[in-house]
């Protein structure tokens, strides 16, 4: 039962917690959805609580982990464990002890680092990108965020490197949750197509989106709905998701004549989801706009799924 | 006179040619206007023509250079001496073995690298860059290239990386002289602004740069006719310039939300030209569409001015 590490991946939708053992093995887990009111604190404890569960689930007790990381959105400080403007959560523009609160809760030590990049790693150490040395990594959920690995090193540039969701598709283009215009994740983003969805509803577009969604009883657009009405052959449905994939292929063949990297590992809810499905306009897309396209990366689905986030997060505890 | 090199930085619009001491500083150097017709022999004849004349300006053989380094557009093989794609050439689509034709003509061993990546390596060593340890060199001229220096190292990705003039800035947006769709080139090069400007003159839109280009016998337009039609408030070029410069700061930015590096580096024939003049306007655009606007990258003007180019190929020597 020895060197046990918990790991907790922080999403707009859900926190996923792990307890996962030194060959990257997971052992115990819990999820829990992500409060939707609220504020830090409401959403801390929902995280202690989907740890404590994990452990529960693994049969060891929180403090007898030999640390915690979590992956976290917004802008995580791996020296103070603080976490501000993390906008996809509730009363979280301002700045955030999440470390401190959590040790507290937990009693063990708790480190801190940004959600996609730690989830990057996991996918570059133990998952789909095992066999490169360079990768971006491309998580495409609520909004759509990225992390690096360039030469076998995490690239972190100032500390905010890998938001290829702010990658810009279409100067003058559509308004991003982020205030700015044009971004990937303004078409992309879950959240950004649901309103999106709303909005064209509203203006009499027929959908069965909203629909599914009471009738399933979500809060939200989820993944989970989206593929239902494509299953359904629903037209607005269809028509947002071409219109995510082509910003996606744009600003991922964007990044690529950056950086020509290797590889490309798509994760994320809508990522993991839609990726195999999606996967030909996808490389289709992106094939139109890369520089050298005789040679286009490799493309690949993350492999750790949804547990990839707190795997990769508790590869901070050893750090 | 022992331990000097070489240097010559092959443009699409002159071949500079300079002879480097080993501190860096240019001691004999000669330009000529790159060929526009024939092929990639007389392209070389003139490369060949100019290093001859830097040399007796620095009163040395050529056969006493210890070495020469080419910078040169196109997919450059550093290890063959290779160049193709150089599509900016006269009749340069295939493959043409740049350095050892060089080598023939001059005598002693000639090493080619990528012409923006070498001269993004000399602002890092002894330029603009001096001062930080990761940037984004842009050149802005007949294209748009790129040079990236992370964690004080060259980033080549695959060998292609740094390509900033095929970031898509606008999706389905202006055909970019590489066939594609919307990339920053295909708004800010020199060659696509021309393009667009003899466009819109022959669909009747007022303009002074092709009378500007004709009275200063210009066979193209030259970054100095777009300066003297600003300097004559020509509205076309005021307009052209403005849109290039919108779709630079685009660019810029997307670069800097997935790199985040400390400094973008303004170089190439428009932008050492223009990089002063409209450094107000492009860290505007810029700002835009930063993700972490409050601490945007330095932005600087390349300060080896039309001779970076070339020192920095002459450093391709002592590799």
């Amino acid at each position: 039962m020895a060197e046990l590490r918990g790991g907790i991946d922080l999403g707009g939708t859900k926190i996923q917690a792990g307890i996962v053992d030194p060959g990257g093995e997971v052992v115990g887990e819990a999820r829990h959805p992500t409060p939707t009111e609220g504020g830090p604190e409401d959403v801390a404890a929902a995280m202690a609580t989907a740890l404590r569960e994990a452990a529960e689930d693994a049969g060891v007790e929180p403090d007898a982990l030999i640390g915690i990381g979590v992956g976290s959105p917004g802008d995580a400080d791996e020296k103070t464990g603080a976490v501000s403007s993390a906008r996809n959560l509730p009363g979280w523009e301002g700045s955030f002890p999440l470390a401190e609160n959590l040790q507290e809760a937990l009693g063990t030590e708790v480190k801190i680092g940004n959600d996609v990049q730690v989830a990057t790693e996991a996918e570059f150490e133990l998952g789909a990108g095992k066999e490169f040395e360079s990768l971006i990594g491309v998580f495409w959920g609520t909004g759509v965020g990225g992390g690096l690995v360039l030469a076998g090193k995490p690239w972190l540039g100032r500390g905010a490197a890998g938001e290829i969701g702010h990658v810009v598709v279409k100067r003058g283009g559509a308004k991003c949750p982020c205030g700015r215009e044009g971004c990937l994740e303004a078409y992309a983003g879950r959240k950004a197509m649901e309103a999106e969805a709303r909005s064209r509803h509203e203006d009499g577009e027929k959908t069965d989106l909203l629909k599914l969604m009471e009738k399933h009883d979500k809060p939200r657009l989820t993944s989970g709905i989206w593929e239902r009405a494509l299953d359904h052959e629903d037209k607005l449905a269809e028509e947002l998701i071409e219109r995510a994939v082509e910003a996606l292929g744009t600003g991922i063949a964007s990044a690529i004549n950056l950086l020509d990297v290797e590889a490309v590992i798509l994760g994320g809810g809508l990522g993991i989801r839609f990726g195999e499905r999606l996967m030909e306009p996808l490389t289709q897309e992106m094939e139109k706009h890369l520089f050298v396209n005789e040679r286009p990366p490799a493309v690949r689905v993350a492999s750790l799924g949804d547990l990839g986030g707190a795997i990769g997060a508790s590869l901070l505890v050893s750090r």
